[in-house]
């Protein structure tokens, strides 16, 4: 069972992309690596004391793990032990799972986690901590908690500084476990269209995080990490005193959904490109305005609008359904049955989830084909 | 890499619900063959002379398609490649590939699956017939194929019946195929809300298939098998003289989107039972009006709408993000971290693809875990 045969796949590196059989998950390497070297450089430049722990949620790859943390990144976050097990398994020495455990399962396979890498996990509430607190204690390795504050995400969260306040006490109290410090995640703001919304709104969550530690702090508690952020918002949050990390996940490919932001106020932000692409051919020409090629739902997710032709110009997304697309095609167009097209996701990261691998290319070539730590 | 571990998938079978590691999708083995069972007595009933191929890029599953043959469908339809190899693959000997190849790669991996089982496949483009008969030289074996004929659509197909003949044509004189009739199924007919609009766009369909059949007869060529409809109108192609066979997929799950559909005008067409459902654990409880769960974007599809909370009464869906679905509770709820919900997904078809494995379960208790053959 897998998206592209494993024989086919043992037989791409070193070939075209043109005998990549359809339809496939293609990363541009090149435009890879300039994202990650453009998000540090800035980050260097402009916030040398912040830290870069980028999401592993966007490409679930632990070869994209690990040039993200040769380029200086600390760790990686994940959203899912799949993701945190695939990164610990592929030497990520650092992982932050920003999410809330709610069963003793999940809290032994986090804890087996922490006995080959450092991890940390996120709490909202009292009944997870004594979760995580007995997970620990039963494999004797200590975990870091964060407390999520809700920042104006409206989803997890704690709704207090006094309410953080609490459970970070109750943490420090607990066995096996280590406060770690608050998350601090405003999910909403990442896709607000202009500058001046995106900048209010990391308003708001810088105040509701620095409320939350100031409180612990003054109770004596040491707080000593801040983390948030994405790519819609990250040079808000840099500019802050308030955060000490950043969550940033999407620019490593980028999606038609965050092209849409309007372009940040802050001068140096940098233009991330568009690496993430997904490889379709064109399996009808029914009509000559009409063309219909082989990726469809299964193939990209359609949660944040449909992906771009930008690639062809002379060509529109009219549709999807199970397994095709179909395509406007202009006056004049040669487009024939056979020919490949790239189409640009939509959003990127479920869109990652529907594929088992991810070919790697450059200059028309593949260069390795890297397994995807799809599911949970 | 796998949606549930495999290690954890083997423990499962005799266990209770409770011990499934959640996201995780379920099938509810009573439910699902009470589905089969009673499209297949409406159909012994009402349509005696007509087959039943359902389709399998519903549930991509060989133990699933199994239960379809053994009711009495003759065989499956597939989308992918990779589904036909899957059932194939699990004994069943009779698959029709409802799309079009348009690569000599794809043209020899179905030649390789006629080696082993009858395989047709459809076709609108002589270049398609060229390369299929190719592959079938190559390796010996004969391959079924059908025009497929756009009969209201508005994807692949043949626009006339003129070019149908001329396709039929070709296909009768290319060495290793076998011109086995008309693929005439109207996607876009089956979510039309009202029984009305249903019967009126599968009337075009049925004078569509009807004009290109009557014209490959007329000029001597035999037409053996018009082929389509779905959960959605399959009952109207029944009815017509046209139709020899029928695709329905869907059926044997339901979802949000086709439950939908206003009833039926024709009497006795079962009413499915929703048997597909999505387990979530619930992970975040921070305001007494919302609680957050952890099956989002990537444990079920968004294209045909959000998953229904109809098997939880208080609760509504308000939101998903990747891994959360973030919920409305009513005054009162009980609900707490820890609990178990599932949800009915909107569309069936895409938020399998997202799982690597059914978990069939009955009376509460896992029976089996069945691969899903994701993929191309």
């Amino acid at each position: 069972v897998a998206s592209i045969s494993a024989q086919h796949c043992r037989t791409l590196p070193g070939r075209p992309l043109a005998e990549v059989e359809t339809p496939a998950l293609l990363v541009d390497v090149a435009r890879l690596d300039a994202n990650i070297a453009a998000l540090a450089e800035f980050l260097r430049r402009r916030a040398p004391g912040i830290r870069l722990r980028p999401h592993a949620k966007t490409h679930k790859c632990a070869e994209i793990a690990r040039r993200q943390v040769a380029a200086g990144a600390v760790g990686v976050c994940c959203q899912t032990l799949g993701e945190a097990e695939a990164m610990a398994g592929g030497g990520i020495a650092d992982i932050l799972v920003t999410n809330e455990i709610a069963d003793a399962g999940k809290a032994a396979r986090l804890a087996a986690i922490a006995s080959v890498a450092t991890v940390s996990v996120c709490a909202d509430d009292s009944g997870q901590v004594a979760l995580l607190a007995d997970a620990a204690a039963s494999r004797g390795v200590t975990l870091g908690v964060l407390v999520e504050v809700d920042v104006g995400g409206g989803r997890c969260g704690v709704g207090s500084a006094a309410a953080a306040l609490d459970l970070a006490a109750s943490i420090t109290r607990a066995p096996g476990l280590r406060f770690a410090g608050l998350q601090a995640y405003h999910g909403r703001a990442q896709h607000l269209r202009t500058h001046a919304e995106r900048e209010a709104a990391i308003a708001g969550a810088v105040a509701a995080a620095e409320e939350a530690a100031d409180l612990i702090r003054r109770s004596g508690i040491a707080c000593p990490t801040i983390t948030g952020a994405g790519t819609g918002t990250f040079e808000i949050e840099a500019a802050s005193a308030t955060y000490t990390e950043l969550q940033c996940g999407s620019y490593v490919f980028m999606d038609v959904d965050y092209g849409r932001n309007a372009r940040s106020a802050v001068g140096g932000v940098p233009d991330f490109a568009h690496a993430l692409t997904v490889l379709t051919t064109v399996i009808s020409r029914p009509r000559p305005e009409r063309a219909v090629c082989d990726a469809g739902l299964k193939a990209f997710s359609l949660d944040s609008g449909p992906p771009s032709l930008a690639l062809h110009p002379g060509l529109d997304f009219r549709g999807a359904s199970d397994e095709h697309s179909t395509l406007g095609v202009d006056d004049g167009s040669e487009l024939r049955i056979g020919d490949r097209l790239q189409l640009l996701p939509g959003h990127c990261d479920p869109t990652v989830a529907l594929h088992d691998r991810i070919i790697a290319h450059e200059n028309g070539v593949v260069t390795s084909v890297w397994p995807v730590a799809r599911g949970w």
